[in-house]
């Protein structure tokens, strides 16, 4: 698949060996979709990749400045997956962080192609035994240490099934390996919080703000009880479970109108006749 | 400072911004010494790396191709620190293992002139904030997800402090940012366990293997009352400590002893006149 990088600003495709990124998984990401040169949710990346450089410690980009180069490579296509990196740029041996820091920016675009069956119809997900960790000083950033989610995705090949829920030490359920997780239980709209563990997605942050949610944490029992269950993701949208082991729901009224929601914002759902051309 | 890079074998120092290792923090490190063209520690080394790789899911490099590389990359030095890094290597969007996979291997190496006032008299130390999560399926890896080694170190800016301590979320001291703890306390030797958080460092390895050493939780209260406090670091060797806030402590025997033990693998300490001589 064609796939456009930038480093820096300027068309490349490596980074340093000596980039902290690479030596410490130091510096954060973020995945969007844009469509027709538009990024909807272009104020929470930006808002969380702020959020999180402070944390961090690292001056973050420009965001004009990273916008338009986004803009830059998705030029021509009309739906576009971009990731964009920053880490903290060069560094000599040891923890200590550089002084002064110069982050490094990596942009990468590529044409999207959504799964039409998945939004539509739902996708069946599993129950990962790779648990997260409690980590208040991390949890909710979308960070590069991601060794937990490649260690949960590698639990299962079978094409057949789209995502899988990661739990916490506790074993209540937080999140998917890359989405946020939503379900409708005794008729109130839950998701879990992701203050020790877990990814604070820009999708779910669009839904807290549009929509009465309850965050608290969620048991497996509560989840397997739930009237509707739903993942969300800024690339990939809203996604209806329809399976988690023999549990299986139905798309249902909550997921349909943020799939609707999703649709006015300008992220539409991908057409069903896709699906037929495939 | 000079320092000496290749990348899968050849001279080089980048690597694709696809790379895992800089996507994902997707790899493992090893950070060694070499002395005129020996690395007394190899065995543990390799140890640690093939059993990381298992871990991880990730094809072992080649022990004996990676010594020749590092031995390539230190020739006409006498001490040097060598940092190995091996990244799950390039991979398409998402988390899900590439296959195949084609590791990254990336070799540094650079001169090394150890602080002999360290060695000697030993350092100052300080009680991190930034707590190590407890994560059993990472535990003791030299993986490369270390923002909480990076949040760390990030604490303090002082020269006069030479290493930082880190906690679990109980309390309990573990290790240092890039360095394992040893005290003294009743008479008997002790180190933190490592199989929910920090690294299973290949001295300690050494120390475990070669004299009798309690593995048991420690608390800050049994720090503080031990006879003797130490480091130990592959690169930087047997490291007392003279001070931890308001305790000191003088460099103690058992410190001394296995300073003399790595002399005699080929680590020597260095020299004080080089310290005369800066």
């Amino acid at each position: 698949m064609t796939t456009r990088v930038s480093v820096d600003f300027r068309d490349g495709a490596v980074v340093s060996a000596a980039d902290r990124g690479f030596t410490y998984g130091d510096g954060l990401f973020e995945t969007l979709r844009v469509v027709d040169g538009a990024i909807p949710l272009w104020t929470r990346h930006v808002d969380r990749l702020t959020d999180g450089c402070a944390r961090l410690r690292m001056p973050p980009p420009d965001a004009s400045a990273l916008r338009a180069e986004i803009l830059r490579l998705c030029s021509g296509w009309s739906d576009v997956v971009v990731r964009a990196t920053v880490s903290r740029g060069v560094g000599e041996r040891g923890y200590a962080l550089p002084a002064p820091q110069r982050p490094t920016v990596v942009v990468s675009a590529a044409p999207l192609a959504l799964d039409p069956v998945a939004a539509h119809e739902g996708i069946a997900i599993r129950l990962c035994d790779m648990r997260l960790a409690a980590q208040p000083a991390l949890a909710g950033l979308k960070h590069l240490n991601r060794l937990e989610q490649v260690l949960a995705r590698a639990e299962w090949s079978d094409p057949g099934i789209g995502e899988g829920l990661m739990r916490d030490a506790e074993g209540r359920v937080v999140c998917a390996t890359a989405a946020n997780l939503f379900a409708v239980v005794d008729g109130r709209v839950h998701t879990p919080p992701v203050d020790q563990g877990g990814v604070a997605g820009v999708a779910r942050a669009e839904i807290l703000a549009t929509q009465a949610v309850a965050v608290a944490p969620l048991s497996l029992d509560q989840l397997l009880g739930a009237t509707e269950v739903f993942l969300t993701s800024a690339v990939r949208g809203i996604l209806p479970v329809r399976a988690l082991g023999a549990r299986t729901w139905q798309p249902g009224p909550v997921a349909r109108a943020l799939q609707a929601h999703w649709a006015s914002l300008g992220l539409p759902l991908p057409s069903r006749s896709k699906d037929r051309d495939r």
